[in-house]
């Protein structure tokens, strides 16, 4: 290990001013906004000012510089202290901070990437480890650059279950690019956390977990610092600095009590501020800085106009299921530039994200079974445009991950989802495998772009769209195999739906996808035969959904359109597309969906049985010709 | 400690064959299906075995008896294992378990309460281990009563963090009545499990996570016994029993080896089963039975016909925010039926569910930040109609739990979710706290029943309702105090929209909640200045959907009907109302709803920034009646 060199004594009376000005300024702010949560701020005041003025090493004018430490606040309701650190560092002046919590500032409750220091949004607890895992196996791994990752996580938030996933993947992967600091100030919002200050049982469960783990007097600047140099240099595990704090520290009355949480500080405020600033030995200007990295080792990449490596090749009406297509077109773009990362969580060769192993094995992460992480590690392997991301696993188990979801929207994330086994045409493995709702999860997702496609060459090309797209991309796929429909120098698009059948005589238009397209082109098929024409339309995208295509196939065809999807009836294709022609008067529109919790059976019993097979389909044209 | 007697060595043979027996259905059953989990199965025979024939007790007759000791297959995908113990238990013919995945045959891939045997449908991994807890939770604290609770988690599935909450908040509540057993088979799907069978570390982190831990050769019948009697023996902590097995034990040239996880048998399926049936000592009927309880002590309670116990008492106009009014629902159905509990995440100061404190603090479970676990407990404390759950915590948190609540209505749960803090609404603490996709997130639960009440009134009513309706029931609460519009004595039903505001020349129908129903209000007395009357509807449930008020409403208001609702525009209160008008004629949908992801900001200025203020259906209404 680097031998450690105690700081000299005015860096460490430095340090403790620093950490007594972050209090001033968290004080100050909240007290104008009348709300957050200022005793929070307080306990984490020392490992803040040891982290930003004397351990990390970044750029203060590019907080985006890839050769930056990177600084992940999980516990984001805090976030006032770490604006607070940027301004004393020189981002931006102290006196913007006053701007807290104003509608149109940036400097919002919890911290979004509206701010060009923030990477990802926090607030939703427990996630910031994931992301932070994330950063530093790029790192390691792809950038292997010098750059560290420090993450700061509450002790109340340590009781989420994706803090244990992501602390098992740092350690399992050996992450010692990585430090975690649980500020473990002892309160909660309503009572005391479960372990109090129970620093053993910390130190015991991070240790039991893989980490390097040190347990140190979290207002001790000097400790911080020896600390923070020993995780520096430790090889081969990450390492957990596990800082005793108290919550409100240093605030009289209000240090280490209850009821006291999210709040300001309201008549106590000018007290508070009175002590603080009589704690301060030099209340002048700083002579300490952050320090610049030493080195430029981060790589330059170019994550634009990804293309498949070679055009979709399969021919019309042969059988091949969507999720398997997945596979080839992630290959394909895998091949195509190097920073196209596939993850997984023990289910590859189902969702087949298997196929980038034959392209670069090591772009390939397992999660194993842990969705919460897996996605968290998704959105840091994303951050700062560093890799093209996929993550993958069976639709359903997406749920899992939900929060992740919503506030990687919020985190302006690029990851991308691909959801197999979507619906109950899975078969005999019954409900609990079935993704029957997660159209309608990510539906509500704000700006996420849904690719549903039907067939392998449309799936190759939803590929290659999501790899160019910002934001959250989701590509719903399907267990069964499914003949093939499109040329394979077919052009699609985002939001343009494609006409699969047509004649100037139809009377309905169908909107199916996948296994209810093959249906509705069967139950077209069958209709003909008694001389009733209808229109098929596959969607491609669900979000978004082709409105203007939708309601001009839908006046061509007497106002009456059927949507058939293997989802809940709510949420889905059904509710997108009454969307699409809700303002638009004389378009009725019958949804067919699975109605209940399905049962196991096979893929064909279980289309009639729950109403969305082709059967279906021909008994809701005659139903619907008669309103 | 009672001091273990070893059994003996007729017994111990007999659970050798039991375990034995129990593979060969398993083998046998998913040859037939031509899927399933074979080898999943056969790792956990011994476990079984010992279980259902040595350990456990329990009425083979009456499976749901409340006095039985209770067991949950964490990992389902076992459930042909789980289907042949109860069958050679004597339940049904083992004959019957060749059925196995046949459509409309209960047992289905993976287990679900249609058999009467099981209380939890398990196949999403890690969840078992919370329902168990929760069931145990109220076996030592409500019921007190003998029962014991035995879950079992595979090791693939003890990455998933929601099974380190549930060992933290076993240990914490000291629930030494449950006891969980750890498959340490090795394997996942598709290759080793990141411990493999390092089976010192699962011990240290068990131990580290509060658990007596006992290692045993989880294929030694007497190892396994004697553990089992050492974890009915342990006071004060929870066991953990650490099983080392092999995937696949006994069956030849498959055990231990990968690349065998979810499939049958196929051409080595004659040969597994004739290696099997030689190891059979003894291939006639068993000797061995089940052992009943020893004592019926679990109390008789009736959940049935809640009611408050007192009216709502508020004043027409008052200002009181629906969050509090949940909680002084709740006090109420609390003080009246004994079985009324309340769980949180450590938010019942701010969803109120701290209220049922004052009428019996035993009855609030303090679930800390975790809320997969709190979900999963609060499902195992409603199993076999214990008690009338109520969880709560902010409604955008409920997306931690999306995958527990969606197998929540596999379980056929009863138990009610109640989320506060719905929208952006909430005001300056910014978008990761404000619930924006609750209501899509349980629109797509199969039967689900959501209230999103107006008013105090309707709240309290909401919690009666709730606590009498069999299914998963949602109530989204709002932070702000909004007034009081309906008399103490309005009779509320579900599925049943009220007219707040109407005359015979309303040309629009605007359909908003809570705080887009007082802005409803206002712009409609704003437009009422111009001449322009519109009707004013407040839904009451958005799952149901009184369709028939709708549309009844719609068309005496000229076709137009304008939703407004404090969530994203998908799956919510505007696609509600479009399925429910989506087959009628002549009738438009104008949806207003938070389009982007908001900023920090107070209230009323959120609300019109982001378009569902009564500026903005005012000029909704200008433009409907232009269409």
């Amino acid at each position: 290990m680097a031998s450690y060199h105690k700081p000299e004594s005015k860096t460490i009376q430095e340090l403790k001013d620093i950490a007594t000005k972050l209090r001033i300024h968290s004080v100050r702010a909240t007290q104008i906004t009348k709300s957050g949560h200022p005793t929070s701020c307080s306990s984490m005041a020392e490992i803040m000012s040891v982290l930003f003025f004397h351990t990390m090493r970044y750029k203060v004018s590019a907080p985006r510089d890839v050769n930056n430490d990177r600084f992940v606040l999980s516990k984001g309701h805090a976030a006032p202290i770490l604006y607070a650190a940027w301004a004393e560092a020189g981002l931006f002046p102290t006196s913007e901070l006053l701007n807290l919590r104003k509608f149109n500032n940036d400097l919002e409750g919890h911290p979004t990437p509206r701010l060009n220091f923030i990477d990802v949004g926090t607030g939703s607890l427990g996630q910031g480890l994931s992301v932070a895992a994330g950063m530093a196996y790029v790192g390691k791994n792809f950038d292997k650059s010098s750059y560290r990752v420090y993450v700061l996580v509450g002790d109340g938030e340590s009781a989420e279950g994706s803090i244990w996933e992501a602390l098992h993947f740092a350690s399992y992967y050996g992450l010692d690019n990585l430090c975690v600091i649980f500020d473990i100030n002892r309160l909660g919002q309503t009572q005391a956390t479960s372990l109090e200050h129970n620093m053993e049982v910390y130190r015991v469960r991070l240790e039991a977990f893989g980490f390097n783990a040190l347990v140190v007097d979290g207002h001790d600047v000097e400790e911080l610092a020896k600390a923070f140099h020993e995780a520096q240099n430790t090889q081969g595990r990450p390492t957990a600095i596990l800082a005793k704090t108290f919550k409100g520290r240093n605030f009289p009355n209000i240090e280490d009590e209850l009821n006291w949480h999210g709040k300001a500080l309201g008549a106590n405020g000018d007290t508070v501020i009175q002590h603080l600033t009589s704690l301060l030995k030099n209340p002048g200007p700083l002579a300490l800085h952050p320090q610049k990295p030493l080195v430029a080792d981060a790589p330059i990449v170019d994550i634009s106009n990804i293309k498949l490596s070679s055009p979709p090749n399969y021919k019309l009406g042969e059988k091949i299921a969507t999720r398997l297509a997945y596979g080839n077109g992630l290959a394909k773009i895998a091949a195509n530039n190097s920073r196209v990362v596939a993850l997984d969580g023990d289910m590859r060769t189902s969702t087949f994200s298997d196929k980038i192993r034959t392209v670069d094995p090591s772009r390939y992460i397992e999660c194993f079974i842990a969705e919460q992480n897996l996605v968290g590690v998704g959105i840091g392997m994303a951050c700062r445009d560093r890799t093209v991301a996929f993550v993958s696993t069976f639709a359903t188990f997406f749920t899992r991950a939900y929060d992740q979801i919503r506030m990687g929207a919020i985190s302006q994330t690029n990851l991308n989802f691909v959801g197999s086994h979507a619906g109950c045409s899975i078969g005999e493995d019954g409900p609990s495998q079935m993704g029957l709702e997660d159209l309608a999860m990510f539906r509500a997702i704000p700006g996420a772009t849904i690719f549903y496609p039907s067939d392998a060459v449309s799936t190759e090309r939803a590929v290659e769209l999501a790899a160019n797209t910002k934001g959250i991309c989701f590509i719903r796929t399907s267990r069964p195999e499914t003949p093939v429909i499109y040329k394979n120098d077919k052009a699609l698009a985002i939001g343009k739906a494609q006409v699969i059948k047509t004649s100037s005589k139809d009377q309905v238009l169908i909107i199916g996808a996948a296994v209810t397209l093959v249906e509705a082109i069967l139950a077209a098929d069958e209709l003909a035969k008694s001389g009733i024409n209808v229109r098929v339309m596959d969607p491609f995208t669900i979000k978004p959904i082709d409105a203007a295509g939708i309601i001009k196939n839908a006046r061509e065809t007497g106002g009456r359109i059927i949507t058939v999807e293997d989802h809940y009836p709510e949420g889905g294709l059904g509710d997108a597309v009454l969307s699409a022609v809700a303002g638009v008067r004389d378009i009725i529109v019958k949804k067919l969906a699975v109605p209940v919790v399905p049962r196991s059976g096979p893929t064909a019993v279980l289309l009639d049985a729950y109403g969305i097979s082709s059967r279906s389909i021909v008994t809701a044209v005659h139903e619907i010709l008669k309103l």
